[in-house]
């Protein structure tokens, strides 16, 4: 019989070039996938919940497999962390109803940015913030965010080769702190297009640089012109926290 | 005429064969007096508060170096930071007075060993903590380490091959902290011996791991002995936070 599991995955994205399998380098997928065709001896697939770019971080990544295997799913979790390269960890596995299905189950996501304003940079955070040596004005990019936050065609924030059919996504929040000279924005949605995050980000800079005006992102955003959107922001930056499921989908641990 | 300068550091050490220059691998006061011999022209040691071993980190090194240049102590910040590799920091400069000398003139330290004590490693911290997968008594920690507070010879926790001629250290206080799975251990002394840090951490975790009694502690510590003591713990973990200095060498920021 065939069981499904979920996997709970962090990762430390600067030596991947991303999530997915691809030709031309190394990914976390296809690392996932030979670690498990060495635990399992089967060729699966490791369905993610989504995409990650190169460098991109995840404290909260999921995904499905399935397999014939009768292992526990604490036994799949220390088979795959004595197996697996030091910068990818499975933090959980469960056995899931077989229509779980991590990337069309997910209904929320959060990304977290991560700023380091000051006048140098971080020796032993480099790989993990966005360096940026001009002092930013919070205050303006968060009256800025206000703007994003709702229900939008975000056709101005999303890479010119994005294949996702609908531009429309809802952003439920986007919170903006600082803590000494960390700067976070954490956004909260229902999903988020090719380079969504890291374009509202290098937005938000250029708003905090005072080189766009706080309406400025309002009329960006209405334009669904992607050449009025600020730069892409920097990968390093940015991790994916946790992604949501519908309850009826939710874990069955039995 | 010949001015002194400090340098406030942070390094990732994971790249370093440690702080101190030496044949059989990168250091991190070589790549320093590498780089300030590009800016100034000028053959000079960079010299530290103390070495600290290859892997181990630091937030807040202080070295001094002299040189005739009259360049600004902010142009000197800008020119090493635009030169050094992203694992090396200068996070401050001060020009100080003669008399101040980086390592006889440090009064205090501050080291801090981070121990991740859960099932599973982390990817994202990994190279910065050291990971425990048995869980660890905290509790009996914490009542072991005050036998180690004090002034004590410390000749049971030193490194066989330590240099320092005098084992007589004073440890002002240890604090030990718990933070979700994260274990900190803060210890605020006027010096320590080659690995005593590292001896004592690999000490307290036999006794949270109750493979030693909180009592052993002290034993051990009178007992003068390295090969009564615990293990040597690993170098990620542990990090050079502050040094401190008399107020009368103090930064003249002139």
């Amino acid at each position: 019989m065939t069981r499904k599991f979920k996997l709970l995955i962090e990762y430390e994205g600067t030596r991947y070039h991303g999530w997915q399998v691809q030709p031309n380098g190394l990914t976390v997928q296809e690392v996932l996938q030979s670690c498990l065709n060495k635990i399992t001896g089967e060729k699966v697939s490791v369905v993610g919940s989504g995409r990650t770019d190169a460098g991109v971080h995840a404290e909260g990544q999921v995904a499905h497999f399935r397999t014939v295997s009768s292992m526990t799913t604490h036994q799949f979790m220390m088979a795959f962390n004595s197996l697996l390269p030091h910068d990818i960890v499975i933090k959980n596995v469960a056995e899931v109803p077989d229509d779980f299905h991590a990337q069309r189950s997910a209904v929320r996501k959060i990304y977290r940015y991560t700023i380091l304003n000051r006048e140098y940079p971080s020796a032993l955070q480099y790989d993990q913030c966005c360096f940026i040596q001009y002092p930013l004005d919070v205050e303006a990019m968060s009256q800025a965010k206000v703007y994003l936050e709702g229900k939008h065609d975000f056709s101005a924030f999303r890479a010119s080769n994005c294949e996702a059919r609908n531009p429309v996504r809802e952003i439920y929040k986007i919170d903006i702190s600082k803590k000494g000279d960390f700067i976070t924005l954490d956004f909260d949605g229902n999903g988020f297009l090719k380079y969504m995050v890291r374009n509202i980000v290098g937005t938000l800079i250029m708003v905090g640089r005072n080189k766009m005006q706080v309406p400025d992102v309002k009329t960006i955003l209405e334009s669904r012109d992607r050449n009025n959107a600020g730069p892409t922001a920097r990968p390093y930056g940015l991790c994916l926290v946790e992604v949501f499921y519908n309850e009826n989908v939710e874990d069955s641990q039995k």
